[in-house]
């Protein structure tokens, strides 16, 4: 039989099984984290009915859609009915309008799964990854305190997964366009260009972002430039900080001042959620590509690895579902693009990856012991501890091998003056210390060693 | 503007977050049980090439394959060359294939993922649902010891869900095939579509399958067939039953003696193992559809839920990766389709749907103590109660009725009195009961009353 070469496409990221560990302690701290404060989860079919998805016309999101055909419409030739979910927004908007009336507003809800782009192929582009995302979702209102919560949330991740000091940065389209107003800029298409060309500053540089905006096509006034360019190179340093340079931006119209007040309401609210005021910042440079924002906007970054850019964006929009309810259904959200974040970080080494699941492997010493082997596990197992047992014969040597190439943390012996005695020998593989433990304290020894190597504070660092 | 109605395709299961509450406790508590045994988390794309998933010419499985098409490629009429999976073997066999050299074998593995099938629309048929999988692949050989590793898994989920008695039900396909051979069925062709009428007789009937099995296609002689049908309506109850059974059989070729000596090993390390003898017993009609399977078979039903069929079903094969390597990988794998499975125990009642993942709500009495709120808030999430702070004024009474339609377990109210002498006042939502406790002690109040209800022998049932 001729064979084929087993292989994935181009642009998922694979994960062996201790990478896979790491991997799923990620996803696990975030779950935690977005339960704490209340959100509910939602998981909603990858395969969406195509009309329903593709609500909006055309545009770089259609073309990078992947669309479903089972075989036997494939062979009819027929348009394609099915289509992936690219994004976990749409499928959040065809959720809230289909179930409105079975849910409770204010709707605080997370969701953790993989999403799907036609995207070109390239090295750190992704076709299949994961999206964690939270929103909360209002009927008709939603207060600005919510704001708030979101980056309290952001806050908890980021600390507990301990990849290095972080900011989150916000700022406020309200703020923005009253800034752009009072500068001149007044018609709104306008601003949303001139916000299109601002967002690139951190790519394409200051002066490229001055020159088109008083080029041929935008024809703005040199001084209005230069004061949008002074106005978007501001970085807050401290909560004291930010609330006096939203204050010395001054007024001059209702949006600015609406923009302004939002702002200082929601970082008030963030300092008293306990947020630490070197993990939070205005930086009024952050637009977000879409139109779709219209109030607070988020971007977190790594303070040590700024290249890697924004970890965790988001912010507040006017209406989630228009195109499938009358209802007005107000929100805010933030997402974690999870396979690119982690594929990031495991680049810049902040991946820490040399521990198993399997926390206990019982070493095969004597076939005959097996029961006593098994019954030892089962003990282990109960109490709460990942154990595996060696079930094939193999010199004693190889098995610590084996554990040692697979991160198990404790290889246990069950030897004939073990047996007699009623202890078992531990190697504690990392630490490299071997001690022997009586059979009835050995659950509770290594769960406190596990628990004081889980409490040391450097979550998945090495 | 026009709306588009928001609805989902036939064929998929979408929850209300109650309900994915109790689904996510699910697959937690599935997950759980596969890593206390050891075995180590996978996850591949859903999207594979074509040409590798498909390796396996027509057939049933190949018209019920979902092919994915960008825009890009759709529009330029090209067949497609990718497919989603239609369940988790073949990924694993890709998988183990693609990284054979940097696995450790025997190599432990669980998978717990979505798939994707191209049914045709009908009650209770999914057409994109979880498959709970976990396999052990060995390099050239692997002992019959891991045939019985799985069941005290399977039995380690079954007992924490607490849905009810089930068995685990065992065979042996060469035990089966070394009876077909003594009673006069030799070629193995013909024991395969033997093997394909006894399975259909839980569903078709004894006498449907004696006709067939005598009747034109097979002619069989009727004593053979007497044979066969006595053999296959065994069922034992206790080990030391089973292995009476299993020693009644008799010998009379080596595959029938090979067969029943594996069976008896695995009976008695399933016992070993812990498993009581009340949750698995052998059942000698199990054949498993597939040719695929060589050696043990499971199937597991609710003993109070016979309708429902198998839970969970597998077995051991001779060579996992045969398309895409020349290495020998023998393994033995069972698997849970817990979409199908949660929609059954929903249909039945048996699924609980109260509690809420949020477990404590803090009422906004006043919206001046807010910040009391939001500090009581944190100083709860850091002692890992899952809590939501109402933020938006509401009359007291809408906010306990939100509680209690949300299921949310503890209303917390601090007013001006509890305040003023340092205490909270707490309801109990599903107990009735009200109380007030200090500030300083509520956390660990709190987590008591939790772990007590969790420690109810009762896990997902109502």
């Amino acid at each position: 039989m001729s064979l084929t070469k087993p292989r994935t496409m181009p642009g998922v990221l694979e994960l062996l099984p201790l990478e896979q560990i790491a991997f799923q302690s990620t996803l696990d701290i975030i779950r935690r984290n977005f339960e704490r404060f209340g959100f509910l989860p939602v998981e909603t079919p990858a395969i969406e009915l195509s009309d329903v998805l593709l609500t909006k016309t055309g545009g770089e999101t259609e073309r990078q859609v992947y669309f479903v055909q089972s075989t036997g419409s494939l062979k009819q030739g027929d348009e394609p009915e099915l289509a992936l979910r690219f994004d976990l927004t749409v499928p959040l908007a065809r959720y809230v309008a289909e179930h409105e009336h079975q849910l409770q507003f204010p709707f605080r809800r997370y969701q953790m799964q993989r999403v799907y782009r036609g995207e070109s192929a390239q090295r750190g582009r992704f076709r299949e990854f994961y999206q964690c995302d939270i929103d909360v979702i209002g009927k008709d209102a939603l207060s600005v305190r919510f704001d708030a919560e979101l980056p309290a949330v952001i806050h908890g991740i980021f600390s507990e997964l301990a990849i290095g000091p972080f900011t989150i940065q916000m700022n406020n389209r309200k703020l923005m366009r009253g800034f752009f107003e009072r500068a001149g800029v007044i018609d709104p298409e306008q601003q949303s260009l001139v916000l299109r060309e601002v967002d690139k500053i951190d790519k394409r540089g200051e002066q490229y972002v001055r020159d088109t905006l008083i080029g041929e096509h935008f024809k703005l006034p040199l001084d209005a430039v230069t004061q949008i360019l002074a106005f978007i190179a501001q970085r807050s340093c401290g909560h004291d900080d930010a609330i006096a340079k939203l204050d010395a931006l001054g007024g001059g119209n209702a949006l600015l001042e609406t923009g302004v007040a939002e702002l200082k309401e929601v970082l008030a609210f963030v300092r008293a959620l306990g947020v630490p005021e070197a993990n939070y910042a205005i930086n009024f440079s952050i637009a977000r590509g879409l139109d779709y924002y219209t109030g607070t906007v988020y971007e977190t970054t790594l303070n040590d690895h700024p290249q890697i850019g924004s970890i965790c964006s988001g912010g507040r929009y006017e209406n989630l579902a228009s195109h499938y309810t009358k209802s007005k259904l107000p929100g805010v959200g933030i997402s974690i693009g999870l396979t690119r974040l982690f594929w990031q970080l495991r680049e810049a080494g902040l991946i820490g990856m040399a521990q198993s699941s399997v926390q206990a492997m019982i070493a095969l010493m004597d076939e005959a012991d097996l029961p006593k082997y098994v019954e030892l596990a089962t003990q282990l197992r109960a109490a709460g501890i990942n154990t595996e047992v060696q079930l094939e014969p193999k010199k004693l040597g190889k098995q610590f091998q084996y554990a040692s190439k697979a991160g198990i943390r404790f290889v246990l012996v069950l030897g004939e003056d073990e047996i007699a005695n009623g202890t078992v020998s531990v190697k504690d593989m990392p630490r490299e210390l071997q001690y022997q433990v009586s059979r009835a304290e050995l659950a509770k020894t290594l769960r406190v060693e596990i628990e004081q190597l889980a409490a040391m504070p450097k979550g998945l660092a090495p």
